[in-house]
């Protein structure tokens, strides 16, 4: 067997081996890590900005399936729906800490390929990793990430804050992500009958990278302070449109009103969902995973909102006697529900 | 059966349920925590004081076993392990995050005991718990735990500014967490042959203490600065003495020399050690979870230091090229190995 193709196991290298692995090619980007991995703790000095703090943790079997998550998306997810829990606050990412538990199921080769993942979205989004742990597991992978950012004292935007007669926006498409996770299951139920079944996923490109390799959505941010618009609150799609909207008027203390025909959906989204016979309104209210960027904004911006590009606005904030209601296509009001992680990850 | 001796499954509550379960008590008790649990991460104000970010990951049948971890010790610890790090960078620790993956075998009860123990640890070493986050698992139970830190501009202390000449100090005594783990492990096996078997725990009270409720040494560093002491560097020992100080001399680019007679030992380590058949300096050594402060100080503190409590002083720092060595009690130099994960926790 020739060098290259050798598989090599984690345990040849030990745990301090495999640390300096993962970490000898970091490069710090940012002036606010004065320390990065190597001691007890990482230092950062932010001066007089504001530090926000997010964790998100990934389990095997239930946020994701090796059998069709390539390691490399893996680790670039992991990462990147922590910095859409920064963006989510109207901050910037800088730095994040990762531990992983792994099984000696995996080689050497598949961590690097993980790492490589999470290293490739540091670079992407401008992120330190500074620190971190690695353990073995006695059975799956598990990836826990927290990431820290910075904001200017004033420009925190929480999920308190949204006030009657605010416009509701969200960012992009919904209900892709989901979708593209039921296509993946649909094919592997497939596969497992006829392990030469080759899928056909090329027309479900967009849907297959919503699900395999989301992206936080810096671009918003940017573009609403180029705007000079500052949303009123804000929190990121991470279980579905229904949830996270409550979130933010029960946070508020306020009810809301969504227009069924506004929901911004991907035309692979709907064909996906009538190939499955599901509604596309109930992917997207329901399905997660989505990390668009849900706010709202004051009625003044409405002009301004309504001009930009990938900014849909589906409805308004109302008094929280009036309830929480979506308005169908055909005019009727249904009540809004949390779902989540109690019937969409099981 | 009567409700309150009913054992409710996670599911009842579902994921929203349990968050707020867990974080409703929650009160903020540091001026540095603007925004704690409740939105898509936390704020923080550090204003002009450095910050340090440090991250451990405890997994089932490789950190702990749950047959004689009470889960109440286990939370205590994992929150404990990660304050260790944060004093070891001479800072204080303000906020954790923590990740947690629970298998379906944990009952509600079992996590309210679990968190317990966070909140505990958190009341003793005045930390808010500000963020995290709470999977299933189809396997066993993870703890990943985020500490955030605060330290003055100057006070950080790293591993890497050790210098020659200078005194090699530790706190506490070493090797005990490794001896109640060894004792542990014993009596869990003869509990196998004979369930009806009750140990005698009594007289080694203290090494079973460090094994399941370990404390990180917050009254080294007040006791430090009280007197005016800066270390020149520092390292909590969690892979074990040889290990940690073997961290300080490779990034510090130094060598050491630690006198055996010198390594604080308890009489119950001592013990149980010759019950084994172990030397107890190999424990001292390599046992590893001490959570004990390792560090050098400049030879000017040397008579200052002496005359403290609970701080022995056990070596000194040589040139590299001498090595790293320990110098038994019949004078001969052993070079000092580094162990830790790979041989210690399979």
């Amino acid at each position: 067997m020739k060098e290259k193709e050798k598989i090599h196991t984690i345990s040849e290298l030990g745990e301090f081996g495999l640390i300096n692995r993962l970490t000898k090619d970091i490069k710090i980007k940012n002036k606010s890590t004065l320390k990065g991995v190597g001691d007890d703790a990482a230092v950062l000095d932010y001066k007089n900005k504001k530090i926000v703090v997010t964790t998100d943790l990934l389990v095997e079997g239930i946020h994701f399936d090796l059998t069709y998550t390539p390691l490399k998306h893996l680790g670039y997810k992991a990462a990147v729906v922590n910095f859409s829990d920064v963006y989510a606050m109207n901050a910037q990412p800088k730095q994040i800490t990762v531990a992983i538990a792994l099984s000696s199921k995996f080689s050497l080769e598949a961590v690097d390929e993980l790492y490589s993942g999470i290293h490739l979205a540091c670079e992407n989004y401008n992120v330190d990793l500074i620190g971190g742990d690695t353990s073995s597991s006695l059975t799956g992978l598990a990836i826990s990430i927290t990431a820290i950012g910075e904001c200017d004292d004033d420009n925190i935007v929480y999920r308190n804050t949204a006030k009657v007669n605010d416009i509701i926006c969200v960012s992009g498409d919904l209900g892709s992500a989901y979708m593209g996770l039921q296509l993946l299951e649909r094919e592997k139920q497939v596969f497992k009958i006829d392990p030469n079944f080759q899928p056909d996923f090329v027309k479900y490109d967009y849907i297959l990278e919503r699900q395999l390799k989301p992206e936080a959505r810096r671009d918003i941010i940017k573009l609403l302070k180029n705007n000079s618009i500052k949303p009123t609150s804000m929190i990121d799609i991470s279980d579905g449109l229904s949830s996270d909207i409550l979130h933010i008027c029960k946070n508020s203390k306020v009810g809301c009103c969504l227009y069924e025909e506004k929901i911004p959906l991907n035309r692979q989204t709907i064909d996906m969902a009538h190939e499955l016979n599901i509604n596309p309104i109930v992917c997207a209210l329901n399905g997660g995973e989505d990390y668009e960027l849900l706010f709202t904004a004051s009625l003044n911006d409405y002009e301004a909102i309504k001009t930009l590009l990938n900014i849909s606005i589906i409805g308004h904030i109302t008094d929280e006697s009036e309830g929480k209601n979506l308005v169908t296509t055909d005019n009727k009001n249904i009540p809004l529900t949390a779902q989540g992680w109690d019937t969409m990850e099981k």
